[in-house]
């Protein structure tokens, strides 16, 4: 994981007073002294701040504290405190996902993690996945309202996440945001409409830093907002950040990186090279699913087991609350658990005479009860349907295809991967045994897999107080090979291969061959 | 004077259409093609101009011209047309001056002028000179006011300006502006107060590049701003500029640049080292006078000569109509000719017995009509006064003074100064002969003079279209040593010395002795 090295940023100097032997102005006078803290970095002042400084330099002594931010080369000042202030500096870390935003304050100085918060994406309001918020940016006054649902969005979580660090909003003077290329363009006020039309472009590739006050961020006056790059735009700075966390682009030898999200997103590679590779992957492990799909929160079953005697179902739930729906993990391992007992067969379909009393059809359309209606916190029957099974099915799909292409493109087998990183939005972490176990990700002995947590949100972390970082994500961001899906044709005959549980080619998966023997022999 | 490059940030590129083979985002595939043009330079694309990006290019058929500007070893993209485009990428040099505003709108493509234009700084309404506007900065809103009054101005200036080119203000993607330092803190926003406070402090020496639009500026969209540098409170960005076109800093030989408007401003070296000095010139040479002093502009007296047999006044006005009041170089020619006619003595005062029937007493203060009610714009006359007189003597000592402290802290006379650029605002060139007869400027062969006009708005003119021009302008401003007036002992001593006609040592003024001498004979 990368070095970083927090309070670089943060520099409190003490000037030498104005005299008639150094008539020096106040803004060179400050920025010099500064750039000597910084090894002769060049400092910019936005004209805002220059206004004030004659005042807050005079009133504080010309003893000040300062924040800085690194942009191309030089560094903007996004802030002049006393030398003794009690504020923090405070930088915030953002994951801005497709359904899920997670954020996380950090202390500029030291370094430390001083509150995280998650909230929904509001644009879903607007449409459940990248697809229909694109469509509908393509309409009148689309855009506009997708962006000010994002920016109004993240001021409140703003607003809560200092509230429960107890700091202010205007303590914020940095900001990192790491997002897939849409979600990025979309909170840029972008027009994404050429994303999705061949050949697939975005409007920038290195939003690169932007100053907060003109995103409409309500934070630190002179702030500054960096935007992870994207590879283009169906591998975004998500991505980019979570390989930057991980460590992959520093290793010797092979290791893979999986986020599983609205999008299957996936990197290949090491010291010497980068293959990353993304698809649509459904909706069904972002929530997106109706009945009893959720967002990771509160009350989320995170977490599916077997009980070892009766082979009942056993359910986790975030918080030990009463459950009020499913998150990804805990759609993975149901899933799982489901195919182990025989409830759903290979190609995920319920059986119902191994569902029995849990058996429900509605609308003739079968429904198998996870969560009886006294145990609910609705008090109602939570309950997941074939179409939901059968999204995940294609969801887990489009993942194993998506990892056999690349590794075909590479010339590697899936087998020779040393490590898996596997990323996962906070609180819903996936299981890779019940991965496995459904031919999601490939069967590697467990100890392989590693999991990372949200890799994009402590990548964007990094960006906040180490510099080193900043030069590791250009160079990830222009070392990755990018694998472009939409123009493979043998991708789904491979698609259609992976439809089954766990694989058509059922030697892919002996652990899996096993476990099922083990089950059928009574074990 | 400098050479410029012009058309170097007009740029018209051919991209290479997007495909599935080359996906690069719009941003980057305009900034790269851009990049390789101006030899490797990295470019920076607004948000705004983002958003717009991707449509811009399509509709272009990715045949685009675009307009640049350089910023910190960067250039900003400042706009995007059609490659075939009959608008004109416009540049707007600025001379801002604390009386008077001068612009020039030049074609950055060729380099040609489109049109010139001058108008009085709106700030006057506030107070004549520096001292007030920045005493008024001082009062509640004054500051704003006086940024907003400077601002507006310059808004309905360009908007003349860009009518008579025949070119929309939308045009203007490039606006370079010299002025002294409080003029430019003004235009800025900041706070000017603590220049006229020891140890005299600006707020920035190198306001640099802004955008135009964080100005309120209105020209085009995406325009930049260049900021001429300026030195310490009393030596502006305007005199920078005029360094830069008069070649001063490149030379061999040690030259001498003197600018005369409500400060005298002074700059002596060569090639090796800069020597920079300024004081208050006081505000008769600006029309700040009453009475009749005035702004160059058409009526204005601006030569003043006698008639080889009647000895009488013969007046030039700009424009050739009736006079309507005097400007800085007929009031330096009208008191060369009063003193060679015996109408004022060795100390200014108006002679009663030599003034004749155009002696007036008003107020107990005497006064010299200089032109008659019948042949005046006003159908009054016009008067000179003795305080104006007075005022009048008190900048010739106090330019005088400058020249001959500058000349002895470099240790060298000012005979041996071997050329003098001598600056003025368009339409008010000083006569050498009439500054040399009351004793503004040395006593200096008349070859030596070398008249440069405007040379700060030339210098302006400079920065629209040559790079050279901005690392040179750095250079200068970093290369000046500048003399503080202020602290200087024995200045009001050579500046009592300095305030008879031409000098109390009249052997410095060998040549006005020797017409004295010939007037006394009867030549």
């Amino acid at each position: 994981m990368s070095a970083g090295a927090a309070g670089d940023w943060v520099r409190t100097v003490a000037l030498p007073a104005p005299s008639l032997g150094d008539n020096t102005a106040d803004a060179e006078r400050l920025t010099a002294a500064l750039g000597r803290e910084l090894g002769g970095a060049p400092v910019d002042v936005d004209l805002g701040l220059l206004r004030r400084l004659p005042a807050m330099l005079r009133e504080r002594g010309y003893r000040v504290r300062c924040t800085l931010f690194p942009d191309r080369g030089r560094f903007a000042l996004t802030g002049v405190d006393a030398a003794d202030t009690p504020r923090v500096a405070a930088g915030l870390a953002v994951d801005l996902g497709t359904t899920r935003v997670a954020l996380r304050l950090v202390d500029l100085a030291t370094g430390a993690h001083l509150a995280d918060h998650g909230c929904d994406n509001p644009q879903i309001a607007i449409g459940p996945d990248v697809l229909a918020r694109i469509h509908h940016a393509d309409t009148p006054g689309g855009l506009d309202e997708l962006t000010r649902l994002v920016v109004d969005g993240l001021n409140a979580a703003v607003a809560r996440i200092c509230e429960a660090a107890g700091i202010a909003p205007e303590d914020v003077v940095a900001v990192a945001v790491a997002g897939n290329t849409a979600m990025t363009h979309l909170l840029l006020g972008l027009d994404p409409r050429w994303m999705i039309r061949e050949p697939y472009i975005p409007v920038a590739n290195r939003p690169g830093v932007l100053r907060a006050a003109d995103l409409g961020l309500r934070v630190g006056r002179w702030a500054r907002v960096f935007v992870f790059p994207n590879v283009g735009s169906y591998f975004g700075g998500d991505l980019v950040a979570g390989i930057l966390f991980s460590g992959l682009h520093r290793r010797p030898e092979t290791a893979l990186l999986v986020d599983v999200g609205t999008n299957a997103e996936v990197v290949l590679g090491n010291r010497d090279w980068l293959v990353g590779c993304a698809g649509a992957a459904g909706p069904a492990l972002e929530g997106g699913v109706a009945a009893v799909g959720m967002t990771a929160g509160p009350g989320a079953v995170d977490r599916v087991t077997l009980d070892p005697t009766t082979g009942a179902l056993r359910l986790r739930t975030i918080g030990g609350l009463p459950p009020r729906g499913i998150c990804g993990s805990g759609v993975i391992d149901l899933a799982a658990q489901l195919f182990r007992t025989g409830r759903i067969d290979v190609r995920g379909k319920l059986v119902p005479a191994a569902c029995g009393a849990r058996l429900r059809v509605v609308d003739g359309i079968r429904h198998l009860v996870v969560v009886p209606a006294a145990e609910s916190a609705t008090g109602e029957e939570l309950m997941v349907g074939q179409p939901e099974l059968d999204s995940l099915v294609r969801s887990k799909a489009a993942m194993y295809t998506i990892l056999e292409t690349l590794a075909l493109t590479v010339g590697m087998r899936l087998e020779e991967i040393g490590t898996v990183f596997v990323a996962g939005a906070f609180g819903c972490l996936i299981d890779p045994r019940s991965a496995i176990a459904i031919g999601m990700l490939p069967d590697l002995p467990l100890e392989r897999y590693v999991p990372i947590g949200n890799s994009s949100l402590e990548g964007a972390t990094l960006a906040l107080t180490s510099a080193a970082a900043h030069a590791e994500i250009d160079r990830i961001r222009d070392r990755i090979t990018y694998l472009e899906l939409n123009v493979n044709q043998e991708f789904m005959q491979r698609f259609s291969a992976a439809k089954f549980l766990p694989h058509t080619d059922m030697g892919r998966f002996p652990s899996v061959g096993r476990e099922s023997l083990n089950r059928h022999s009574g074990v």
